[in-house]
Formats: structure tokens, sequence, C-alpha cells
């Protein structure tokens, strides 16, 4: 089995950096010709500017943006086949040419070739997912059965009589798939490998696959960047797509933390016909140490760890990553800090959490704190390290509903 | 607006029938040596034999070969892109190639033109229906909203914002789109086209669509020959398409029957990747006297009229229109015939209503009927021409349940 996709998977970390750094100006340049939006955001840019100078495009702006300028808020450059609506509701053109969500390598990794054939139980409507592994596994010459989502004893019948080698599907599905099979005395052993996005893959699920002798990876991808990351035969982490530069920086900023630290994913899409730069997911992950013991060079992250997208509602007023991004780069001799909402007696408390060595600058962090969000709170020190590297810079605890 | 997809819609009915005499001995060779249902069907074959001697390939016998010899029952040359499972099950491949069903010619005839956006509200999961109006559409330069069945307000919401030019979806379904549009207060007013499919398109609906100054036309299509014929700005019954050599037959028969007759539709497709030669579709329709006054000279027929599948049980045996054919066979002199199957006091009962000037052939008809079924059968001689043009031979009169 031909272990590698291309010769890109296993160039030195420095070839990689050097090729992107070489590509970048072009595509910044072509986005600002050919995308209204990134025109209008780099309008005023000075010519050397450094990229991670570059103010950040973020999903959770695209929404309001696309009803103000339909239908795509002036992302989108291509004359792609299709047009799709996500929730949201976000509205994505397809890129141009072929596997434009870049999905062939991931499903090369997890062992998809030439021939296979693929029951692809994503759905093809309104939102891209059944179209985008289609289009990787027809880029890899493989054929498929588009079964979409639902009709579970249906997808077992269909799964017998086609005898699939591979399937796809969110992580779970697969599971209800062979246990209707089995209620039917169905034999889908012809299904050797599952390629899997969509939702927490969690270790249970991997143990149940495992029992049963299939191949499971899986992949982190949404409809408007492709493929981020994808599993390797390692089972180490995700490797980074090569069409993707990635970022993860402290929510509500464009700055890049350390390796390690969980963040917001941040994604630069070399596309010509549908570029995204300095794209926030609002998705966190983190970067893995390290390198893949599969050979693959690029950097690992730890998947999909939830959303930063962590705006509460305290006392009728929003706050956002953003005010306490600020209130951070205002005293860098702190750690990091987190907002902990709760409820208390009925009414909302607000208490940021703050890593120092001491607590002289409580005071000053509570005055900054109301002077930012127009709302008191308290103000705690805690000792460096001891808040936890989940991303969290706003932890809403109060009761739901 | 340019007029005609191609010039072969315009060209003479000779050059017609001279082109396709030209073509069809090289596709029943084609067919011979790649596809394995005709390689048998087609073995003893007299290299002489003429056209319509040539057996028929059933639809109604798909499901068991299929189930015989998986996956396709031999059916299928190419190595297509998808696979697909529609009600029976049927499983078929796809055709090589874009546009694998020839829907760009029927778009088009609608007035589809390149850079429309075409809002495609036919499924896409299990059966091929949502693919075959998006390849049609990708072919003529449109791009493709794929919407899928369902989800009746979002579909109104989805097309409010992007503003399709066209719209394609079972005849009922954009009626309900476009209430629950009025109902939200949203402008639908960009679709101006629809094409239509898969289902009765009555004349109310007709009327429906007019007054809301929609041009609404439809085609007779299948998942396994494609569009058959389609409707043109005439709305003069349905042109035959380019693609297609159709026969109407009696039902049970490969014998074809006088223009205007209502009989069974069969089909030849000229698509040596997917080739089908003599398939008799189950429906029932009849070709229309005289020429399109849209200009193009193929064949009119009537649209899908029924289903020509009319085997009925009759006191536990099944009768078949294959045998009222053969008593037809036998009794040239005779005009049409209908087997009525009753209910009588709770017992089941036929007569068979013969066409014919006198009621000499009565006592020979009645004993034929019996040898051929062996079931017992009155015969009812009625006057020439008094049995009415629908198609039907085995009419079953029983209460259903």
């Amino acid at each position: 089995m031909i272990r590698y996709y291309d010769k890109l998977e296993t160039r030195s970390p420095d070839a990689r950096r050097s090729a992107q750094a070489v590509a970048l100006p072009g595509l910044v340049a072509h986005a600002r010709e050919t995308v209204p939006h990134y025109a209008m955001l780099f309008a005023h840019l000075s010519p050397d500017a450094g990229f991670t100078s570059l103010p950040l495009t973020r999903k959770s702006d695209l929404v309001a943006r696309q009803q103000l300028s339909p239908p795509f808020g002036g992302m989108g450059a291509g004359a792609g086949r299709r047009v799709f609506m996500s929730p949201g509701p976000i509205f994505e053109p397809e890129g141009n040419g072929p596997d434009a969500w870049r999905c062939a390598r991931a499903l090369h990794a997890t062992g998809l070739r030439a021939g296979d054939l693929l029951h692809n139980s994503f759905a093809y409507h309104f939102t891209p997912a059944g179209v985008m592994l289609e289009e990787g596994a027809l880029a890899l010459g493989c054929r498929v059965f588009p079964a979409g989502t639902g009709n579970t004893e249906m997808q077992a019948r269909a799964a017998a009589h086609l005898r699939p080698g591979a399937w796809t599907g969110t992580p779970d599905f697969l599971k209800a798939i062979l246990e209707a099979g089995d209620a039917a005395g169905l034999d889908l052993t012809s299904i050797r490998r599952a390629h899997v996005s969509g939702g927490a893959f969690l270790p249970a699920l991997r143990q149940y696959y495992a029992a049963r002798g299939l191949t499971v990876m899986q992949s982190y991808a949404s409809a408007d960047c492709g493929v981020i990351a994808y599993e390797t035969e390692a089972h180490e982490g995700l490797v980074v797509d090569e069409g993707v530069m990635l970022e993860i920086v402290r929510p509500g900023t464009g700055d890049p933390i350390p390796d390690g630290e969980v963040g917001e994913v941040v994604v630069t899409v070399f596309d010509t016909s549908a570029p995204l730069i300095r794209y926030a997911t609002g998705d966190l992950s983190a970067v893995m140490p390290g390198r893949s013991p599969c050979g693959r060079t690029n950097t690992r992250i730890r998947g999909w760890m939830g959303r930063a997208d962590q705006a509460a509602k305290v006392k009728g007023m929003f706050v956002r990553p953003e005010q306490i991004a600020t209130l951070a780069r205002a005293f860098p001799q702190a750690g990091r800090m987190r907002l902990v909402v709760a409820q208390d007696a009925g009414a909302d408390a607000m208490t940021l959490r703050v890593e120092a060595a001491d607590g002289s600058m409580a005071e000053a962090l509570a005055t900054r704190l109301q002077a930012l969000t127009n709302l008191r709170g308290a103000v705690q020190i805690v000792p460096p390290g001891s808040l936890p590297n989940d991303g969290k810079v706003i932890d809403d605890t109060r009761p739901v509903g």
C-alpha cells in the first residue's frame, strides 16, 4: 500500500514553512483583487505588514455580514459549481475544480484507494458534507454510494447488497448501521475502513469499532475551510492538511499562543478560488508537540476541543473574549485569565481569575475590567499555571434555561 | 434566447431515423461485448435478426436478477462514479462522463442557461434524482443549490436569500415552498422557471403556477433510462430525447402498436457506457400524431400514463398481459382485448372483452383462454373501437385489501 498521498506530506518542516512563506504574499494579493471582503479588510494595510498583523475574519461575523450583503457577504471569489446553506445560516459557494475541500488526502490516510466503493452517509442536502467526501473519494478514483443520513436499516440493506469496502459519516452512525445489520441478519463484513467527521469520536466508540476489526480514522473539517487536519495510522492527534496554514490563537485575539496551549483555530487556506486568510473558526484545539511516527511531518493538533465562541450575557450586557484579551494585553506580566460568570442568590456575578505571582495587580485589574465591560467584577489572584489549559476565557457556570 | 440545445433537435425525421439505423448495430455489438446481461440475452441471435425481433429486457425482472447476481444483475458496463439504490430495490450504476442521464437538453428546453442558479429539490440520497438534474444543470454552466426534499420552510428561506432563477423537483413541492414563503413574508419572485418530474403534473397545478407568472415544464425520466422525453414551450406532449429510441408496444409483448394507441414504453438508449436495448419500462404512454410547433422534429408522446405491469392473481394463479397478448396473436382478426377481473359473490371471476364484428370467435376464444391460463373465463364480444384506448390489457376491478 502506498503510504503517502504525495511528497508534500513528508517534506521537512522548513521546506513547508518556506513554501508557505513564498505563497502567502501572492495569496493575499489575489484575495484583495478577487474577494470583496478582503479588498475592504486589507484596504489600508501597509505593504510590509507581517502576516500575524493581518486582521482576522471571524466565522461568527459571517451570518450578519451575509444578511447585509447577500448571498455570501463578499466572500467567495470563484464560480464554483454548487452553493450551500449550513446552520447559522451561513451560505457557502463551492471552490473551483474537483475536490475543492481537499478530502482526498484525508481519505487516502484512512486507506481508501482507487476502485474502492465508499458508502457515504453524510448529507448532501443544504450542507456540503456529503459532496465534500464524495469529491475526495472521486479524486482518488473510488466509486461512491450516496446514502445520506437516516434510513438506518435501508442503509444496512444497501451495504449488504453493494458490499462497499469503506464507509464515511458521523462517528456514531456506523455503529447504528452495523447493529441494524446484525438485527436483520445481514453480512456487512465488506466494510473494512471508515472515515468519520462532524462529531466527537469518543474512546468507547473507537473500542467498539476496533473490536469489530474495523480501521476507523477521523478528520477535522468544516464546510467553509474543508479539511483542516486528519488522523493517520499513528493515531496520535490529527495532522494538519497540506493546503492549510494553521495558527492557534488566544480566543478573541489574533495572537498566537505557545504550542500545547488550547486556543482558537485560525486557518489560512491556499486555494485561489476560495481563499481564506486568517479565518477564525470559533473552534478550540491545541498543537501537539513532536512529530507523528507515521512519517508525516506537518504539525499535529489534538482535534476539535469545543467552541471558542464564549460571549456571555451578564446582567443584560454582552461580555466577550475580546474584552478579556484586551485586559490581558494591558497586564502582560499576568498569566492566564478566566472570567467566571456565576449565579449568586439569583443575580449574575463575575469573578476574574488571574494567574500571577502576587496580588499587587488585583485592584488595577478590577478597575480596568469595569471600564471595559461596564460591569463590576471580583478579581481573584491564583498561582501561575493553576488555571486549566482548555482555551476557556469566559466560563459561564450559570444553570442553563 | 437560443431556442435549441443543438441541431439534432431540428433535423428531419428521416435523418434521425437514418442516424439511429446506422448506430444500432454498433450499439448492439458493443452491448454484447461489454454487458454480461446482453451477452447472454443475445447469445443465440441470428446476425441478421431485425431490431424489433430483439428480446426485451424487462425492468420488472431486474429485482430478481440483481438478487441472484449482485450487485447489478449483469447490467451496467461502465465504471461510473456513483451507484444508487432505487425502490424495488433496483441498484443502478451511473454511466460514464458528465450528464450521463442527459438532463441538460430538457433543462435547456425549460429555459435554463449558463450562469443561472438552480434550486434543486430532488433527493440526492439513495436514488440518483438529485444528481441527475444537477449534472444536467452543470453541463449547461448553471450553479446548483442542492436542497433535497423536505424542510419546506428552510427551503423557502434559502431561496429568499440565494435568489435562484430556476427550481426543480416534484410537481407539487414548489407550491408548498411558495406557500411557506408567502406565510413567512419572504420574496421568492426570483424563481421564474421550474422543471418538474417524478409525478403527475395535473392541470390545476399548471394553472396555479401560471397564475404566479412561472414557466413550468416537465420531463419523463427514470433512474435507469435518464430523460426519455421532455416538455417544450409548445406545451403539446413531451418530445422524445435525442439519445433515446422509443417504441410503444402492446403490454406483455415486444410488438409495436399504431401511433396513438396507449401501450408500454420501450426504450433503447444510445450510451455505450450504459447501453439499454429494448428496455421495457413498465410505464404506459402513447405517441401523439403530428409535429411540435416549437420546431423540434422528434416524436412526441403523451407523457407518463400509468403502469403497464398488470399481472393479476386470479383464484391463486397469476394471469399476465403476455398471456392476453398471445391470445391476441392467435386471433388477428379481433380488435382490442381486455380481461376484466371482478369479484362475484366473493369469488374471482374473469371476463374477456373482445372487439369483433360478430360473435363467431367467442367459443374458440374461451377455449383458448382456459388453455392459456388454466382458468375458466366468460367471453364478451363488443363493437370494434368500443374498448378504451388506455393501454389496459388486464383490468382488475376487485376491491383492494
